[in-house]
């Protein structure tokens, strides 16, 4: 057997995991106690500003100690029979600490200061950093903007430490070291620092055995000179290596035996390729939730449009790990649902004691591909791949007053799959080969959603057959450190799992949707690739008027500190 | 005292007014037993086709034996101080008659026919009719095509007649005349037959003193060619002239004397131009409702692009009467309202005693203008001025995933808005002044709708003081043919009602709208005058599926018998 452990946003999971077929025996789910910190520190001190994201490195530890031996306990092993133990973490999650690991927010005196605490993936108080890290990036032709798409991300880690040695120098300093909770988790775990090549790459923007240069850092801020020489620097290990095993306190925390192999740190939507059987060249993985991640390993090394991260070793050693993004998918559906579907719509759904989700998805799946004469875009949220692009802003074209909710839940539904489409192209066009796509993640309960995919992209839809793609994707990399299988590929070969049957596109639905990607495609262009700027300049009114309005309507983050 | 009556799409009113003043000291609203006959005739035979829409005659005797009463009883007023009455109609609403004016449902043995029944305005079934009608006009290049923006209605009387000629030539065979029910009215009240100019105009193509020639209509089908040479000409009345007096048999109906003065029929949207004294040049006068009529005097002819008619004493004798129209405004609004609000809303509406609508715009009239980012085009029932195109679909540019219900509302009412100022910047921009704005219609009741256009047209806008425009304007019409006043301008200036106070623009909201506005000219254009196809596409597409749907789904009444 085998540990996966999943640090998610809001709660951890662990899962137990039979190394020779992937089966799962056992899983147990912790909540964090504290949550996302977005008002308030813990004790109540300090208020936080807009877009400010934080969590207690504690919660991390109650994970180890709760969730660990309820999903042993639950699985019926004996903790002796786990070989290894593997764990992945959101990402770019990353925190100031000490040069033993101890986070800051823990030292006497640091509690209160809000720069001290980890800061979550979705922290976004960083994006007037971000945008200077990207401009002075261009200006000076750095050679690894390209590949993160031409722009750097305030979700990732020189956005994060500038803001906070802008906004508080004094934490700056006392850190040591800057870490991923991804490694600062397998730190806790085995007693001592190790970096793997995933998060250094994709988020530390480290590229062909490099950190950006110290000229670079100190043109952004001479404090910030020597950031990755001294705060991020340290051997990199590729995905599946032994990080080391389990000390006397760790084993005693998760009731598993000191001494256990432990994987180096990951990031959760790239380990789940291990838990579906795509580490191979070529496979396409979505990860769909609220958002959705692509992940893809290949032996061509490419510049692909608006791709979030090239990384050498990112996924599975030996290959080029691309990642893209699309910025809103199962959120966007969720805001339709939430609110645009009228009462006498819930109260069918209570009646038929389903969700609201379901009956859009119900009424929906009854018609032909087309016939609601409907088109989206999907940049609710901006857009991330290809486009590269979060001032954008959705589109719908096309009501009437016989248009019915369902049928505008079906239009979204359908633009975040011409928008993954948009993505796959991009690739091929690239020249980088996509071979087969599997979807795994919170969507693969909806099967409406995975035949409108299957339908748009035209080609099978293989699904992941777990519910806990990065946990048991965790647990794959466990067995490889561990020595149970000779690489990732072999262990994924063995443990990944797909459910028997894709999903098939109809040739009917198919002919219909070429169509209608084709007016996506030219809306898509239009409005997202300078025909024209309206949606622009929609958003500088908005934020415009905002900031001017007398009505004290609350300004986004947007407009923090500029 | 006059008396005005307004026979609507589902009731008729009759008001008592004062000639002095214009106050209104009674009214009274009789609905139609039949309502619009739609699915299945009276006595239950012959099931009707899809876009039928039919009414009974009775009915319409019905509100003059009940309504007129009524509201002189309400009124307090003796019958014999009644000096004149005026009637006004829905149109184009249409009937076959004998040569006595019998209509030809109420013959023996062909009751059960539906085409020997009153077609109302809204009776769409003649649509392919009006295609061939317009499409052949181009091709010969009528003369009159022009006055009506290019396009011919399939709800006008060409259309009606050509396709009773079509689908029961006998029932065609045994009409002696067809005639519009607003003349058909005066008819039964005077006992023979008056026709106006401005049905004659705008409904049955009219111009320049002739019908269209014996030849178009032999092209159009043989049978047609002296169409308009025995079912409609006769000596046409323009507005405001004594068509005669009450017959015995009316008297008694209607419980006024013998022999008093009626005014010749007319259309409800242009009478109300005398009820709110705009029948002077350049007066616009906009009449919102489910949608918006916009009827104007004016000493200069001239093609306004999109225009519905253009029509010489069509509204006011010696002047050029101009209609434009937007095809929807209040149903949009409805659509929205009853079809994309969630629950809580219709709570909050509920708690608070208030209709959807009104929460809805008490909630968007608080922010700025612009700050919701939002900008849609206001085509969900299709762009008849300026751009004359039923097959335009809606747009909804700039949402994200915080964009509330009444946010997008608020934007469907600036988009219809947008509309309004697009029409005004047309006549303008044809060399037609457009001097001042007022509104009336059912949307007058929302002070909300009525400042995002002061805003948005950056002008004043003078509101009816009526909620009965229409028969008020009967009213006036009915005192100028009993020679009470020289003329209507005469009457309307002493009779016509606004309030007290006119709707002023806020110059922060207009300035904000100009560059909205310039956004939605942007995408007006883009999407309406041929910069892209989109929409058309969108709609092929709709119909083609719709069509070919292994699911029943509805078609549409568009494909009827094409």
């Amino acid at each position: 057997m085998v540990v996966g452990i999943d640090f998610g946003t809001l709660s951890g999971r662990a899962v137990v995991v039979r190394v020779s077929d992937g089966a799962e025996l056992g899983t147990a789910e912790h909540a964090y106690p504290h949550g996302v910190i977005t008002d308030r520190l813990p004790g109540g001190k300090g208020e936080l500003e807009p877009e400010t994201a934080l969590q207690h490195p504690g919660d991390y530890e109650e994970v180890l100690r709760t969730a660990v031996p309820a999903a042993l306990e639950l699985a019926g092993v004996h903790p002796g029979r786990v070989a290894g133990i593997g764990t992945d973490f959101t990402s770019c999650t990353f925190l100031p600490v000490t040069a033993d690991g101890t986070p800051l927010c823990l030292l006497p005196g640091l509690a209160d200061r809000p720069h001290a605490w980890p800061k979550l993936w979705r922290h976004h108080a960083a994006q007037p950093e971000a945008d200077e890290i990207t401009a002075l990036a261009a200006e000076r032709g750095e050679p690894w903007l390209p590949r993160y798409g031409g722009r750097i991300s305030s979700e990732w880690q020189f956005a994060k430490a500038l803001q906070v040695l802008r906004d508080d120098p004094g934490v700056y300093e006392r850190a040591d070291r800057w870490i991923e909770a991804a490694d600062w988790i397998v730190w806790r775990l085995c007693g001592h620092e190790t970096r793997n090549t995933s998060s250094a790459g994709y988020k530390g923007l480290y590229q062909d055995g490099r950190w950006p240069s110290r000229e670079y850092q100190a043109a952004l801020d001479p404090r910030l000179a020597d950031f990755a020489a001294t705060r991020l620097d340290h051997p990199l290990s590729p995905p599946g290596t032994r990080a080391g095993g389990l000390t006397a306190q760790a084993a005693e925390w998760t009731g598993l035996p000191e001494g256990t192999p432990v994987a180096v740190g990951a990031i959760d939507a790239h380990v789940t390729a291990a838990a579906v059987g795509t580490t191979g060249p070529g496979r396409m993985l979505a990860i769909m939730g609220t958002s959705t991640c692509l992940v893809m390993n290949s032996d061509v090394r490419a510049e692909v449009p608006g791709m979030c991260g090239l990384v050498r070793d990112g996924i599975t050693p030996g290959a080029w790990g691309y990642e893209a993004g699309q910025s809103g998918v199962g959120d966007i559906f969720g805001w339709f649902a939430g609110t645009h579907v009228p009462p006498a719509y819930h109260d069918e759904a209570r009646a038929l004691g389903v969700s609201v989700h379901e009956l859009l998805s119900r009424r929906a799946a009854d018609a032909p591909a087309g016939s609601h004469g409907l088109v989206a875009l999907d940049w609710h949220s901006g857009n991330r791949s290809v486009l590269v692009d979060h001032s954008l802003s959705g589109l719908l074209a096309g009501m009437t007053l016989a248009t019915r909710p369902e049928e505008v839940y079906r239009a979204l539904v359908e633009a975040t799959a011409f928008g993954a489409r948009t993505i796959v192209d991009a690739f091929t066009g690239a020249g980088v080969p996509v071979r087969d796509l599997t979807v795994a993640g919170g969507m693969v309960r909806n099967p409406f959603v995975l035949q409108v995919y299957a339908d748009v992209l035209d080609r099978p839809l293989r699904v992941a057959a777990t519910g806990h793609g990065s946990a048991v994707g965790a647990a794959v990399h466990g067995a490889v450190a561990a020595g149970l299988y000779p690489d990732l590929h072999a262990a994924s070969a063995a443990m990944g799992r797909v459910r028997a049957d894709s999903v098939e596109p109809d040739p009917a639905a198919a002919a219909a949707y070429k169509e209608l990607f084709a007016v996506y495609t030219e809306l898509h262009d239009h409005f997202g690739r300078g025909g024209s700027d309206a949606l622009h300049r929609l958003r500088a009114l908005r934020n415009g008027t905002r900031a001017a309005g007398p009505s004290g309507t609350a300004a986004s983050g947007e407009g923090r500190r500029r």
